[in-house]
Parts: C-alpha cells; structure tokens; sequence
C-alpha cells in the first residue's frame, strides 16, 4: 500500500469539508440567490463566452476585471486588488504566505469554517474565541486573547457566518490597532448588511478586506476579490498561482459588473422576503428567530434533528443543521432565504411539522 | 507601515512569478495550441454555458466531468481522479498535502518552474539534480540523490519543460521503486509524445499523474486533472477547495471533452509543423535546433539575447529566452510552435537575424 508517512499529521487528522446532497430538494442550505439569471441576460452572457480564445492563457493578473471591480464598488484609488477562485483561494493565499512555525489565526467561533480548516491544513495553530451564548461576541475576552496569542492573521466575518450578526464596528478599529499581524475582514454578506468596513481599510495597512460575488447571483463562478494596501498585496502575488482565474470566469464577471442594478433589485426582493419570513417565525410558537444583517435566518427549536430531517424527507426542503457544530448553536438551523414560493412552502412545512 | 515581520521568510524571499507582456506580438512564448476553436463549436459552447444555473454552486467533486475525463483518455477504473485549476493548483494541493518541517521536494532542473517555486512557498526544501550539458539526466546520480535525500515529493515532468525530452520508462520505474514519497508524473505535453505512464500508475501506489487540458486548444479554461490511487486522493482531497471548479469550467470541459477528434487534429497539425520547422531549423548555420517529444522546440544560437529581442521587437514575435535560467540553457531560445503562416514569419526573421 501507498506509505501515508509522507502526508503530514495534520493532513491525516482533518476532515475533509462536506458537501450535503441536494439532489431533488428546494435548496435554502447555501446562501444562494434563489433567482436564476434571466434569459435574455443568460443569453447575451452565451454570446460574450463564444467570442473568446479559449486556446490562449487568460491574463494573468485580471487586470480589466480589477478595473471593473475598483469602479463598480468604489474601492479606494491607494489600494490594490487580488483575484481568487471564491474567498476560498484567497484565504489560502493569505494564510500560505503567513505560515510559519508557531503563527497562529486566530477568529470568533463559530465563524466561518474555512479559517481553521485553512490554518490546520498549513500547519498554523487555530485559536478560537468562543461567542457568548447570546451569540455576541465578548470583546474584551477577545482583545486580551490578541495580546495572549499575538496572532498572525485574525479573521472578522461582518457580518459573521453562522450567526448573522454585525461585530460594532469600533470593536472592529480596536483589534487592527491592537494587531501586529493581518486583520481579515470577511465581507461575504456585504450586499446584506447595514455597514462595512472599507473607510477602515484606508486607515488601517493591516486590514485586509474579502468579498464575493456568490451571495448576490454568482455562486457558480466562484469569484472573490481581496483588497489590501499594495505592501501586503506584493507579498500575496508571491502566492498567486500566476493564471488563478480563467478567461471564462474573467469575461463573465467583467459582463456581470455592468448588471449590478439586476444584481441590487434581486438583493432588495432577498431582503423584503427575509424580512417576511422573520416576521411570520417571530409569531411561532415553539421557535425562536434571530435578527440577521445577511440572507439567512438563524432558527432555534426544540429539536433541530428532528426539524431538519422532517424538512428534507417529508417536505423535500434542505436547510443547515448547525445542532452539534458548537454549543452556542444548540438545536439552531440555518435557514437561506428562497423565494417567495420557496419560502411559503418553508413555513408550510414548518407550521406542519411543529404541529406533530 | 504595514509589519512585514508576519510574512514567513521564504515568502519575503522569493520572486513572483512573471508573465511577460505579449501584446501586439505573434505568441510563440507559451506552449498555446495556434488555433482558435472553430466558430461553431465556440457558437454551441456560448448556447450550453447560457444555459447554467450560475446563482448555484458548482458540483464540489466535478463528478460527471471527472467520469468523463476517466471514459475519455481510457484511465484505469481503479485509480481516483481529482480536478485542478491548472496543473499549478494540482501541484500546489500535492505539495500542501506533505508539506512537514524537514520535508524535500525533487525534480531533475531544469524542469516546470512551479515545482521549485511552490515548494519554497511552502516552506518545504527543493533539491533539484542538474541536468547533465546535453540536457541528459545522469539516472545513477538522481538515483543516489533518492536515496540521500528522501524527498517528500519527486516531480517527473514526462515529457520536460523546457528540454522536450523524454526520460527512459525503465528509469521512471526505477524512481518509483526506490521512492518511499509520492513519485508525480507530470504529463503536460502527452498529446505530443510517444509514451505515457499510465501503466506504471497501475503497478505503482506511490505514483500520481497529472495532466492538463491547456496545451492541446483549452489554456484558457484553466483546467488541469490528477489520477492516483484511492488512498492517496483521499488525502489530497481534504486540500482541495470544496468548489475549487467553478460551472463555467466543468460545463466548458465537459463539451469540449466531446470534441476529441478536433483536438487530436489539432495536435497532428502541430506536430506536423513542428517537424517541418525542426528541418529547416536543423539546415541553418549558426544555430542548433534539439528534439522534441512536445509542441515547442528548443534552439541554440550565439547570442540568445540578441535574437530574442530581435525577434520581438523588429519582428514582433514573442519567443521564451532561457539564457541566464540554467548553465545548460546557456544561449537557448524556447519556441512554441505556431500555424504554419507564424512558423514562416518565424524563419524568415531567422534568416535576417542570422545575417546580420
């Protein structure tokens, strides 16, 4: 047999990330939009892609699409820009280009999973600082950790993955002043959110900002974009594998940008349906709903393996089972936002099942 | 300013890798196939890719296009297929997967830049074994150099960028014999060459090929695969980015994966070209052109710089100078080979070059 000495310890001891089948079910599990692209949109996207040199390298740095990305969000002139393959690659970039022996990551939990996963995969140590079972983060506990562990790299989701909920943002300032190594802030839920946090990235050359285009319609291109001061981003293009992101995927976010109304509109309707259903779990009786700056609702229940096989057996309904992923989730569901007839047929079934 | 200090040493050490500009020149730098995919073929692609949900993740294994991939190039049923972002993504998951303190990397040198530069990325120590002056690799001394370094990792490029060659089969099996470490069969160039490996991959648990779809017509999509063992892939995967390939790329591969025959035209069009410009390099004075089991030829003229730039900038031909990358590189010149109207501008700049 193939020796496994040559696979390092932790390798051998992580799980790999799972994936749960989907197949035939209505899917509120993954922070999608609910909305497929329209056809006529879809269509002119056909005719761009059919138009390219598919037998050419794409350009290695993303440069127009850069461009784009700087103009349509407004990004700060001083700052540079780096592509990857879904903040996935990114955070592997940012961590491959900090690991060394004894750095540390350091990030509220739960948050999202990618950090430890990440940092154990390249051997850095993962300190977690637990929530409050409120949900809310003990910033005190947290900033006197910093000073404890002198992190290499510390991930700040805002809004934050599972739980939904905006860190203030003067807490934010004070861990990047309180930080000696990279401040990662995570705006995947951006679109969804009350506030973020590039004035900070002005003032502070530690911070690092991720976003992607998956939360707002484009799950499928797996895009993310980082943005940092140009001394932080020259030691990241060390670990950029030179043609990270593909002509494909090049040309259809550059076509995308210039469709953002569509994009907005289609964040408004999640947000007006979000609002809705928060209001219609907040009237159940045996549940209790948490407020969410994102485009998915944190449920507790009295039973959430019960709640969720129910949902995905009986009523072909996926949602995220987060009982038993950390304690301060206890019998918690994540649930993304559908549309408005997936979202109907959710609190059918629930008022159902609840019933029983 | 932004600490540095928390930038491993290797990372603040190395250079990035660099793509140089080719805009407005005849690219014969990259190992591109010449022609742009027929327009019907790009038409139908444009209409298929219309067609996807792009608001849904991609399928996080590739699963149809890994089955298709395994029907497609007849892999044995045994082994496991895993896909890449490149090869680059390939070699950066094999590498992340072993990477421990102490840990060796080897290849013969030189060999595909990546293997060195990533290695150094990730902290691991790269010992490459030099090619002897006529680009030979001397098997005793490799084989010695197994047994003095253990490494982690060999890479065999089979055939070599930038050499061409291809290494003696008895002596790849002797390499995974004496190998305690994974033993990487990097076929890039296989539409190209005379043999593969896959025998060895069902006789030897250690071994693990990887291949790409760029050289023969797909640079541009980025897409490269990796057969191993079951037990290994297994490993592998726990790196692997659980969306790593995004809908785009997977719905491209999977029709282009039916357009076989083109490709393969493709490749014998090349191969046909390659042979007549190797004639006609062989013929002039001044310069010696080398075999080549790939779709680039490697020539050796006196003044390598002066050529180079020559052909650049008065004649608007990119090729690859290797001189000053290796001592047996020493006034080498790297061309890809081109459609038979750049292969005739190519020679006819030759010609001028040389009788200057």
């Amino acid at each position: 047999m193939a020796n496994l000495d040559v696979f390092s310890d932790n390798i051998k001891s992580i799980q790999p990330y799972k994936v749960q089948s989907s197949s035939g079910l209505i899917k509120l599990d993954a922070m999608e939009m609910p909305y497929r692209l329209p056809e006529e949109m879809r269509e002119a996207l056909g005719t761009i892609l059919s138009m390219g040199n598919l037998h050419r390298y794409p350009n290695s740095k993303s440069s127009s699409l850069i461009a784009k990305i700087k103009s349509t969000f407004q990004l700060p002139e001083q700052l540079d820009i780096m592509m990857g393959n879904g903040s996935d690659e990114l955070i592997q970039m940012i961590l491959m280009a900090t690991a060394k022996s004894g750095a540390k990551v350091m990030s509220p939990v739960p948050s999202f999973v990618m950090y430890k996963q990440t940092a154990e995969i390249l051997g850095m140590t993962f300190v977690g600082v637990d929530l409050e079972s409120d949900l809310s983060l003990d910033e005190a506990k947290f900033l006197s950790a910093i000073e404890e562990h002198q992190p290499a790299v510390i991930f700040l989701a805002y809004p934050n993955n599972p739980t939904g909920l905006l860190l203030d943002k003067g807490f934010v300032e004070k861990v990047l002043e309180k930080s000696s190594g990279l401040v990662v802030l995570d705006e995947a839920y951006t679109a969804y959110a009350s506030d973020n946090t590039v004035d900070l990235l002005e003032r502070f050359d530690n911070a690092v900002l991720i976003r992607t285009l998956s939360k707002i319609g484009l799950a499928g291109i797996r895009l993310g974009y980082l943005v940092a001061n140009p001394v932080i981003c020259e030691q990241l293009e060390k670990v950029r594998m030179p043609y990270n992101i593909n002509r494909l995927t090049q040309a259809t976010a550059r076509f995308m940008l210039d469709q953002m109304s569509y994009f907005n509109d289609c964040v408004r309707k999640v947000l007006a349906e979000k609002e809705q259903l928060f209001n219609w779990l907040s009237e159940q009786p045996g549940m209790t709903v948490l407020p969410s700056e994102t485009n998915f609702l944190l449920l507790k229940v009295a039973d959430a393996d019960r709640v969720f096989q129910a949902l995905r057996d009986e009523h072909k309904i996926l949602v995220k089972n987060l009982h038993n992923t950390h304690p301060v989730l206890e019998n918690t569901l994540r649930i993304t936002i559908g549309t408005e007839m997936e979202n109907r047929k959710l609190r059918q079934a629930l008022s159902q099942i609840v019933q029983v």
